[in-house]
């Protein structure tokens, strides 16, 4: 059975009367949407600031094949697992992007039997964040040209406006573009781009935005381009914009409770992806459910050299979180195409293919128990094509590493798949006090941040870029020195070129753009050529997906 | 008090109960948005079949000022006053559109005390449907880009796509851009553009399908331009989207419910503007209200000319509506204007400049009683700088065209304020079989249905358009014989040239532009140089929207 017929046939229960049974919350802080999605009040939120903390467990994985490794689907696993064997347990997840799920990948509401349902609400649409975020992103956009073209009083620069306009899908043709074409009645032409609503500043805004008024900040800090000398700086908030960015963000700042395959609660909110932007669910869910849950087991995208570094170096950081445990989800698919097999070879037994890829699982291991400072568990996502001498020789490198291994069934058998995984889990982090290390300290500069995370993590000798942009990151580090670094880089390796498998070293690291992300508080670093706009394949998963005349929908997978 | 202030303070009920109470309706049927807004599951309304319909009374309004004259705000305060004098009556409006939210206008749920609730949900996001719409329809658009990226093996003419994107936000520098720039991997560069989302076809198409068949069947039928040949057309199920694009709107299609603040249900459902589409909200919503309830009161966009004109021509006639009667909105301040009073003098009693704007209503009213043989009620929407002398003139005037008249308190007094308004339309619909005359038969050419328009409504001396733009109409009606006309037109003027205010004659209608939207059922006929994206205003409303901490919305009025 696929996904979306498996989501199809579960046994969901009224989200409303879920919560209340599992968490004690009652209606009245709860905005239903539809009767299995629901949003929680940040009054509510507020009421548990002085209830202890509940214990939080990262989900994270190898450099992953296209296909994913199964992040969100252990993550839901543990999650069940964990409530299986008596553990309070609630799960943090990201928001599905529209882009993928039209493009190649698909849904992203986990697989199997470890799934978060309703599969077809939260993957299209969902209760409407990222239309939110959209918006909120492109009336900063319509109000700079409109300012410009009503008399221009701020003196906005329009060859140094780094604000570009978003939209919930791949669509390469709007990554360069000209507007204001037309004569004078549609304003001054300009070059301008489309971004995936992921990757814009608003996303990593709300994502990190403590309360409505840390968020209308945030959005009023957002430096939008430059004057004509180059260096001073215009924000949205020079526009007025802030107060109608926030308040189109209104229910989008409110977290979003859905149930699993099994009826555990998980939180799903906020979602930007990891390869071109911080790719961490908000502050404000996982500060949420670490109140009302004793373990809260959360997901950082793509493999570990992104989404965990940014996890730790800008969202643990920002909003002093302190994490027990990490799972790095592998699988021995990945672990071979690393080995060097092609993708459509990857069902066929291959032991020194998955050998010599094990470097890249190695490498992974290393820097989360190294770097980050935290324990490791390795979880093998099971896959009915691999084999027994497959799985032994997994185990065997993990023995030599020292790294505990479970090879986990939540994909074929849900949460009882996953019992000895969450037992593993629950010996480690109640025997340990919460906390993690940086990758790099706060004061030192950008360059600094950005070859550290190079030379420690990805095993490159060095970073390079162009004067330019030298010059640029001395400017800003003179203004907000403490910023963190987000770096933009392919998640098909850990050097800039996806070809590059396994565990390369000597590589350097090239940035080729940087930009401010003040409202956020960071710096984004773009490492090689990375795109903020994806494009669709020739055969799209849109061509499908349908709907019948019940309103049942196919192809969503 | 604001229009805001005055929601804040409603006393709204749960809106699944008071459905159920009002109308027997189950929460099953129902699903929840909030605790105050609901859609209605399709299964429902398909259920409805067999019982009798009401009566169906269309709220429509002269040419407006550009604050508008209150339609919506009448809508609500007849359908009150219905139900306050004893009456099963319900409201069909239109979804406002976040455009002119930000822009000049304000929000869109009606004033004073004749308002739909919530206040700042209807005009934010509202229940996704528009953010569904749009994204449906920039599916399509970028399916197109990435066909002819990956190798255009339907051969679309680049030079001959018709098929737009669309953004619900006032953006005049998207009216005209240039896509596909930066090299071979962002695709083939081309002129596009952006309309504002109630302008895309997909509207159209949500607004007009009657089920879930039906819309996709439709939206496989857009045409997205032609191949090389300039003729053959390309086909959105060319490019298998039609599936995709219905699964996107699998909740857009269910009505949306709310309440009004007395507490009387409303149906918000679909909201194209009537300037530039085609200005009615959804049959489904139409013919649900008219299975539910014994009066239904529905509103068309801007003038008679131009709604009300398209409510009769295009929804009633595809959807077989029998309407029973019109209410004209008109403003003691609009017909001043229309006699040549400057917009800050509106406020000053100016009897000539009243007796001279009479023209705009006298014409309208014929258009009504005449061309779409429909009884009409003129409703005086009362503003509180209006004088005796002016009010007695008004109703002087009316009784020499013959045309039953009300003063109408709505805005200040809620359903109390209309209840003579109720009765005199209760007199006429209730001795009156329904239906309505078309402006044209379908059987005509389509230059002929432009003309008839344009002659009998608009009081043109004719049309005008290139020998292009004809032979292009001409091949349409080869293809396409009896499709209706959306005409795009000001909605300032009876004529092409907003300045022309009163009743103009002997004008010629330019028609500039002819688009076919197949999925729809229509061709569109802009006339003059109208915009399908507006542009926002030099103090933009966004500048004053603000959230406090609490959550609590101001500035949107």
């Amino acid at each position: 059975m696929s996904d979306i017929e498996i989501a199809q046939q579960a046994n969901m229960k009224p989200i409303i009367g879920l919560v209340k049974e599992q968490y004690g919350i009652d209606a009245e802080h709860l905005d239903p949407f539809g009767h299995y999605k629901a949003k929680l009040s940040l009054e509510y939120v507020a009421s548990l600031a002085d209830k202890p903390e509940g214990k939080l467990i990262l989900v994270t994985a190898i450099s992953p094949t296209p296909a994913g490794e199964g992040k969100t689907t252990t993550t839901v696993g543990l999650g069940d697992a964990l409530n299986r064997i008596g553990k309070k347990a609630m799960m943090c997840l990201r928001e599905p992007s529209l882009g993928p799920c039209f493009g190649m990948k698909g849904g992203a509401a986990g697989g199997g039997y470890s799934q978060v349902v309703p599969m077809e609400d939260i993957n299209l649409h969902f209760t409407g964040d990222f239309h939110a975020i959209g918006v909120a992103h492109n009336l900063l956009s319509a109000l700079i040209d409109n300012h410009i073209t009503h008399g221009n009083l701020l003196g906005i620069d329009p060859r140094r406006i780094q604000w570009k306009r978003v939209v919930d899908m791949n669509d390469r043709a709007l990554r360069k573009i000209i507007i204001g074409l037309g004569g004078t009645g549609n304003g001054y032409s300009r070059e301008d781009g489309y971004d995936i609503v992921v990757a814009s500043e608003v996303m990593a805004i709300l994502c990190l935005a403590t309360s409505r008024a840390d968020l209308k900040k945030r959005l009023g800090r957002i430096v939008i381009g430059y004057k004509a000398d180059g260096s001073t700086a215009v924000y949205a908030s020079n526009l007025k914009a802030q107060g109608a960015m926030a308040a189109l963000l209104k229910d989008a700042i409110k977290p979003n409770l859905v149930q699993t395959l099994e009826n555990n609660i998980a939180i799903i909110h906020g979602g930007p992806f990891a390869n071109i932007a911080h790719g961490c669910n908000t502050v404000t869910a996982t500060k949420t459910a670490l109140k009302l849950a004793d373990y809260v087991i959360t997901e950082a995208g793509f493999g570990a050299d992104l989404g965990a570094e940014k996890f730790i170096d800008i969202k643990c950081r920002m909003a002093d979180l302190k994490p027990s445990a990490v799972v790095l989800v592998a699988t021995i698919r990945a672990l071979k195409f690393h080995g060097g097999v092609n993708k459509e070879d990857l069902n066929q037994e291959n032991l020194a293919a998955l050998e010599a890829g094990f470097e890249n699982l190695e490498r992974h291991y290393n820097n989360i128990t190294q770097h980050y400072g935290l324990p490791c568990v390795v979880c093998v996502n099971h896959f009915t094509f691999d084999t027994q001498a497959e799985l032994d020789l997994f185990k065997a490198k993990c023995a030599v590493l020292g790294a505990s291994c479970v090879v986990s069934k939540h994909w074929a058998e849900g949460g009882a798949g996953a019992e000895s995984l969450a037992q593993e889990v629950i010996n480690i982090v109640d025997h340990r006090e919460p906390g993690c290390t940086f990758v790099y300290d706060e004061n030192i500069s950008s360059w600094d941040k950005i070859a550290a995370i190079a030379t420690k993590l990805y095993g490159a000798s060095g970073i390079s870029a162009s004067a330019k942009i030298k010059a640029q990151l001395k400017v800003w580090d003179e203004n907000y020195g403490k910023f963190p670094v987000c770096i933009a880089k392919t998640q098909m390796s850990f050097s800039t070129n996806p070809a590059l498998k396994g565990a390369p070293t000597g590589h350097i690291v090239e940035i080729s753009e940087v930009k401010l992300a003040n409202g956020a508080g960071f710096i984004v670093a773009i490492a090689g050529d990375m795109m903020t706009m994806p494009g669709l394949p020739k055969q799209p998963a849109a061509e499908r997906i349908d709907i019948d005349d019940t309103g049942k929908i196919t192809g969503l997978f």
